[in-house]
């Protein structure tokens, strides 16, 4: 059997490196941030990418128990109260294309358009026009803008600014820019929403596509626990109702079905 | 349909609060741990709890892919490249009573031994002895000590000497080391191990017992995360081969076999 | 590294088999019903035992969209429709202490009542009246009676006639008749429900308790399967929406929050 | 908030009907087979139909502790020994794009080269070749044939013969046999594996894509279940050694990393 590789952390009876650093230093003078950008980037953060880090956990942590993600926990919680481990699984596993996914999309859409960008020399405003034409001619979503409950997200402005301010702003944020402009234009006011803020913040810090949405996990899972912690403390079991509408064939006599088609 | 009640976090069109501050401010100035603290606890943390909380996630972040949870999402991932949330969940699952579990059994047995201690008025000390009495002659083991890799856990000394530092150890922390010390008496040296340093430290921050696996996971998250990356980034699909030693009955027969007992 | 052991199953480049049976035998004669009797207990199943694994299966396969493993399911779905698999698993992962796993906790109260049973020599209706006062005593629920939905759980009566007929019905499903009728005595009636009647006919096979919720995930897992294609057909992504009620703190400013105690 | 609509099933306080059918009648007259068909097509299935629904949920069922789904429930059940729920979850969450989630994607490849062929009044043969010619100038796997551990999947045939004596081969069986000779012509042998084999006879039942997956699932879970059934049962917690080969960083000191880039 060959073993299995890694580059991330090792260790010995005495002590636990992650990329090389010492665990136990990392405990007395590191922040959770950090931990995070060295296990995906392989080194340190530098002061702005630790704070940008920690902006987009926060950013995400929590959207209260209705969201997929919170609302899937709750209802494991429901059924299941001496597993918290199942609760929060099963909200990561709502965190899918349709939520929190967006980041992954919008990621891969900022890649894609950057390299076209390059590859025929073409301006961001003309690639992003480009995009938002396609997506209405294939009727297909614009991932990253828009958002079901905001008309413009609270939290895409402070990451941009703590982008700026930390130097750290480049061709991620100036191509959403582009877009939220171009949908304005030929679609209607579409904000750039969390997701798609993370996926701009990203790829300006140098992160692959994949990252996108496991930057929504990380963070999210913060406030799957707090969720679960609220489900079983204020909760009795089985508490949830869902109001069902029956839509399906009357009762009917089982002989005359067993026959086939 | 009665609504779910929630006092964690709420949001209008333009704002998102956590336990009602605004998330575009926690993101501007705040931390991801101080936003744990938050989100489990209600309130801001001072700047000693900050530090152990940071302590706590980094010591749990990763311990490399042979660990159960690490192991367990990389299986996934190696048959799902297309889903990283299933690889972290199935990494989540894993962290039970036998991995990263020990967490809550441990807070659950200071809770109860310093319940015992006031109520009989009798010195730690005297309790933990009495606790590891009770545990050796049930043949049971005890959680927070003995570790499978490590003879004397890296991260035990950090936490506390934090925790002191901070002006934060109490009573979990006191029961810990006396149940070391009573332990090393009687069976053999078995170091404070992480779950048994955290669930001390988070005892001392007032936590209830269930925090003590969701902490676990919190911080694992991060570890998965970037093993998950590195299962996709460098293996290729089903690539984990296990080896087996099939013991179970020879080929036979269906026919003599169809008949029941 | 140690091989892992298996009796369940082997295969070469041209056979797989199944506790010695080939699989292409097993295909071409056998019923999943079967299959799932083969996998945990080593043998085929007689005519009876087929019957009653059949019914189990079937008794537990779907029960709505409102229970909490199928709203799980589709709450899963709603957020990732890219991922089926994650929202099957977020419906098993329901499937704990409240939903489901009563099987297991009734399947071990009859397993230890047996045991008391043949060990004081005392007969069924007694032993049941005894665990009827101590759980009255103690305040707790008693595994295997009382639904939430059903006065009469239309299940339990087929269960225990097929068992009858098929000559299968043993102390199992007599503990648990003795059992209702004591709770009838001293509580309220509360009738055996689908989880009480498999964990009686479970022991009457000579299943271990740990099968009790097993068995329950096998047979919803068909169910859950057809949840979850119908959230996908029928209904758009992220289409749940939780009515939500915040009762935690009002908007406050950060400043004051930041300290600590 | 509106009602949750569902077509698949209902209950009263007495009652519960699938599909419009009692529960209490399928128990005592119909299989678990019947079930998941009735579950999913909405009506009972003939006697071939039903023998093909049980040769499908036979073929999958278990295939050793060896593959990724095994795997990964016995690596979860390792560390979690509680809540076998989180481990058959893990299980299935390694069913996908790679393992087991052929049969998604053979469906669908069916399915667009069925439409193709009826649009263009093309036969099987050309349409197949044309596939294979795809797929080999754009370097992508065809979905469905190839095997890592047969050369001949032993369980192709039989769901192919079981199909043609129940009278229900058809377009789907036709295809794959077709891809099967066009890939051995300009690729190399490649035997229809039990997904592609699967598909096709999903295919002829007239079921939608996403059931590839699902029913792969259904059948797996019941191996699932007797694979942590036997790691429960026969070893030790955290048993599991993952051999591990560190190739990162070099131990280093914290100060001059925590400089960023």
């Amino acid at each position: 059997v060959e073993p299995w590789r890694t580059a991330i952390s090792t260790w010995d009876d005495r002590h636990i490196w992650i990329q090389g650093y010492d665990v136990a230093q990392l405990m007395a003078s590191a922040t959770f941030a950090d931990i995070v950008f060295l296990l995906h980037k392989g080194r340190m953060p530098s002061e702005a990418e630790r704070r940008l880090v920690d902006a987009m956990l926060i950013a995400v942590a929590d959207h209260g128990p209705g969201s997929p993600s919170a609302a899937a926990a709750r209802t494991v919680a429901s059924g299941n109260r001496a597993a918290p481990e199942a609760a929060i699984a099963a909200g990561v596993l709502a965190i899918g294309d349709a939520h929190g996914g967006a980041g992954l999309a919008c990621l891969q859409l900022i890649s894609d358009a950057m390299t076209q960008s390059r590859a025929s020399a073409t301006d961001v405003t003309t690639i992003a026009r480009r995009v938002v034409d396609e997506a209405r001619a294939g009727n297909r979503r614009l991932p990253g803008i828009g958002h079901r409950t905001h008309t413009r997200d609270p939290r895409t402005g402070v990451l941009f600014e703590l982008a700026r301010t930390g130097g750290l702003a480049g061709d991620g944020i100036a191509f959403m820019v582009a877009l939220e402009a171009a949908a304005a234009e030929s679609i209607k006011p579409l904000p750039i929403n969390v997701d798609g803020a993370i996926a701009a913040v990203l790829y300006d810090l140098g992160f692959p596509p994949a990252i996108g949405k496991l930057f929504f996990i990380i963070g999210r899972v913060a406030g799957l626990s707090a969720q679960v912690v609220e489900e079983y403390t204020r909760e009795r079991a089985m508490r949830i109702k869902i109001p069902v509408a029956y839509d399906g064939p009357a009762p009917r006599e089982l002989d005359s079905g067993k026959v086939g088609p």
